[in-house]
């Protein structure tokens, strides 16, 4: 019986438990901070069992899937446990820091720094589903510093959940993250303010707003309790790709207020190219 | 025979002709400035029959859906030659300009001053499908500029494509659909131009992007040669709402700088109450 241990119930972790329980001779083990949460997976079919840290000890897989903020601590302490077979993985979308927490760690070799990008604007267990995963990306960092029997196991996990792996550096995955993952988060969470804001008559965003503005502010609708560590924890990237989206938009804006419409159509024109780009972009 | 005459047979005009067409004894007769786009529209069995200007002093009903600085010359050259009996309403997305521009027109009363809130990112008659306007809104500015008759008219024609009709005056539609609609055009099209600048290897792009960034900057494919002219016409509303939209990321980045967590967590849990709203709207 395979024993896998998952701590964080949520839309991730909660997800990945109920798409690994689907395998026979296998037992999926939560542990969550919060009792309701973990409750609430049991009675939703989630997990197996509720556990606690001691079964970390005997383990074949443990995969920590909490907020950013908790995660390099909690990482340390699981390997602090874990046999000298477990594959320790967690699922966090900033990198370097968890990397740095655990380089010299003498069980660095079990962990797999992983990132599968996945995920919907809802959170929670009730937010899980089978398939988030399928045919997803899942980017591994520094799996140099990995055991390659614990990295293969790692990779065959992923397989099985229909998923595409790449690597990459830690650093070069939060730079890039934060401008394909966490500004979006951010200018659709100041879009959704801005326009609250301005409308405390909410009929008039009803009655006026198309399914453009929908699509535009779907992600203001993401957990705070998610995006708040990650944008604190990838601050370097994040502030600098702020930086250069603000500088964008004062240009715009500048170019608004001179009519300029032949620049302000290049701009776009060559904006358009995105079309192809997201051609690719599965899902 | 009734006969409509469309002028601009992009996505929305296209669209019109193309629901209306479906009426029995209804001519739907195209004008286009492009050659190219209004033997497209006739090849595609959009509209009837070509058209030329002549055409409107013997029209039902006249529909304007050319691009938004095109209109109020445009709406003015058509109340000059039409019967007074016809039917004229635009589909602009920004209503000041041209009710201003028709204000003392002799034939004010024929024209209905319309924006049905429907579209998408695709542009062209290509674009054009049956069934865009259902379930949608059309915001009807100065209604009390237009003919009784005439105006219930234009609610007979959006009932038919079963729309739900509203009415504003112009000045309060182009501020709201400043910020509901223009502001999330901007912000999505400088979200593309800033990942475009910073990955020049598009590569990373196809592997990190999911599906919270497709969502996000959908809207940067959008026209370039519809969009640009919105931007200047409704000029002053747009500028405000990017005003207030940078100010707040500004804000929030501070907050990040700072390491502000719970002053980020209240203003992004503050603007997750956009849930309910966009429950509210529909497609």
């Amino acid at each position: 019986m395979e024993k896998i241990v998952v701590i964080g119930l949520g839309l991730i972790g909660g997800s990945l438990a109920l798409d690994l329980k689907k395998k026979p001779n296998r037992t999926v083990i939560g542990i969550d901070a919060s009792k309701e949460n973990i409750q609430k997976a049991l009675e939703l079919q989630i997990i197996n069992k509720i556990g606690s840290f001691s079964d970390i000890s005997n383990a074949d897989i443990v995969i920590i899937s909490v907020p950013i903020n908790a995660i390099p601590k909690l990482t340390e302490q699981v390997l602090d446990n874990c046999t000298e077979n477990t594959l320790v993985f967690d699922v966090g979308s900033v990198k370097d820091n968890v990397c740095n927490a655990v380089k010299n760690h003498k069980n660095r070799k079990n962990f797999v720094a992983a990132h599968p990008i996945a995920g919907t604007e809802f959170s929670g267990p009730e937010a899980a589903f089978n398939g988030l995963f399928t045919e997803k990306t899942v980017i591994i960092c520094e799996a140099n510093l990995s055991d390659v029997a614990i990295l293969e196991r790692a990779k065959q996990l992923f397989d099985e959940l229909e998923m595409k792996t790449t690597y990459m550096g830690a650093k070069a995955h939060d730079k890039h993250i934060a401008y394909v993952s966490h500004l979006s988060h951010i200018s659709s969470f100041m879009l959704g303010k801005t326009v609250l804001e301005i409308e405390p008559d909410e009929e008039n965003i009803f009655n006026m707003a198309g399914s453009g503005f929908k699509s535009t502010v779907r992600l203001a609708k993401s957990s705070p309790a998610m995006w708040t560590p990650i944008f604190v924890q990838n601050k370097e990237n994040v502030l600098k790709s702020l930086n250069e989206y603000i500088k964008n938009l004062e240009t715009f804006k500048e170019l608004i207020e001179n009519d300029e419409s032949d620049e302000i159509y290049a701009i776009m024109q060559n904006t358009n190219r995105i079309k192809n780009i997201l051609n690719g972009i599965i899902n």
